[in-house]
């Protein structure tokens, strides 16, 4: 496992710096993440928008899998589905993804989002990520 | 349908507004949308980021939901899955969402996403959405 | 918890017990089932079915699902994602459905479906479904 | 596009026969199945089990991904996710596929459910099906 090619992704990947997503732990297979979360990730009703949620349930996702691709390698993410299971509310969120499935051409993981609201943990959302390796040659923008 | 409701979810959702969603057209049971592609948008190989394209594929079927609601109620978003169909680039990316099934519980709504690419329009990402009607008592933080 | 009325699920589904799937234990919000595996359950290449497979854990969480909700009331579903993380191959096949989130109007439950193949557990397919409870008067096919 | 090795698929897959799917229509990158309702397709209510529609919708979308593959592939369902839209009932059922997008890796394919009920179609559900094609000798059980 190249770590730090798993930790860049949170520093080459503009949104998500954008987003103030924090990478906490790096394991081959599995990733942790945070969020504090601020007034812009709000919608109408002061709750967490749950788009922001995804975002950090698939990117996190995207990490745990670039544990478990070769160096010359990196994830897109084919698809993913969301449950929001509760409205999302707390100061700073976590996430905890999990490689289910790791192969050449198909990688799936499962993402579950958590708040600390009340100093109990919460499951806010679960996602389940399916994401393939490309070799980065292939990744240009022409 | 309450057409300044509907487009009042893009003024009030701080995220929305931070992302720079535009609502370009809403009908019954419909709504079209835009995203003006900045630097911020964009992942680590310059594509523009999943969670971005979520985003707009979300947001844009809770407006079309909108539509179809009555004045105390508001829609959440159960669950999404969306799934990318092409590396997304483009200058600018639509997004139109149609109900497919409206419900007093369940609104189920189907998000097509867009590149102006090339001048020809392309799809990026197809997304389909459940979310529930919600009494706008019932959505206080307390 | 009605026991009676979850156990009679797999009863009175026609389709589920034309495919042979059995009860195995049922608790407050979690339900196991098995299947034992028959010819008539493989695709074309002697794999079990991908639909076998959605089946036990469609029904598997529609039984979890239904060990929450008041006497009058059946879930329905209202969408599944399933992932499949092996090719599936084994002479018993089980599920464990727990919900993940339990609510007057959407219930979420986890499946996770498991072969006995090689004398180990294996997870071969993992869903997420979204189901509704339905008052039975509303159930009536007219 | 190898036809008889599309329609190879509904004589071949022992539980599509089982079920009684029909291949309709063939073309590249689409396909066409129908269903005669049986009574061992129902579930308790006596609408027909959503298990059912899944498998229709995931091996129609099979189908029309084989007809974009190489004649020494199959095809393999990744994932699924369908959306029931209305409580199911017929005489017959009926799918359309259409292939979203053709990959080497990764093809993914759509399917809508329709019913002949009251004459009139009406969508039952949709499914969005993600796929990879096999090289056949892959695909042996040892």
């Amino acid at each position: 496992m190249n770590k730090d090619k798993v930790l860049a992704l949170f520093e080459d990947a503009n949104f998500i710096k954008k987003l103030g997503v924090k990478a906490l732990e790096v394991e081959k297979g599995f990733m942790k993440t945070s969020l504090v979360v601020q007034p812009f990730h709000l919608q109408q009703h002061n709750f967490i928008h749950a788009a922001v949620i995804a975002a950090l349930a698939d990117h996190t996702a995207g990490a745990a899998a670039t544990t478990l691709i070769n160096d010359d390698q990196e994830v897109l993410t084919i698809e993913f589905k969301i449950n929001f299971l509760k409205p999302a509310i707390g100061n700073t969120i976590y996430c905890e993804s999990k490689v289910l499935r790791g192969g050449k051409t198909i990688i799936v993981a499962e993402s579950n989002v958590y708040s600390d609201i009340t100093g109990q943990e919460k499951l806010l959302a679960k996602a389940i990520v399916t994401l393939t390796p490309v070799t980065q040659n292939k990744l240009k923008i022409s």
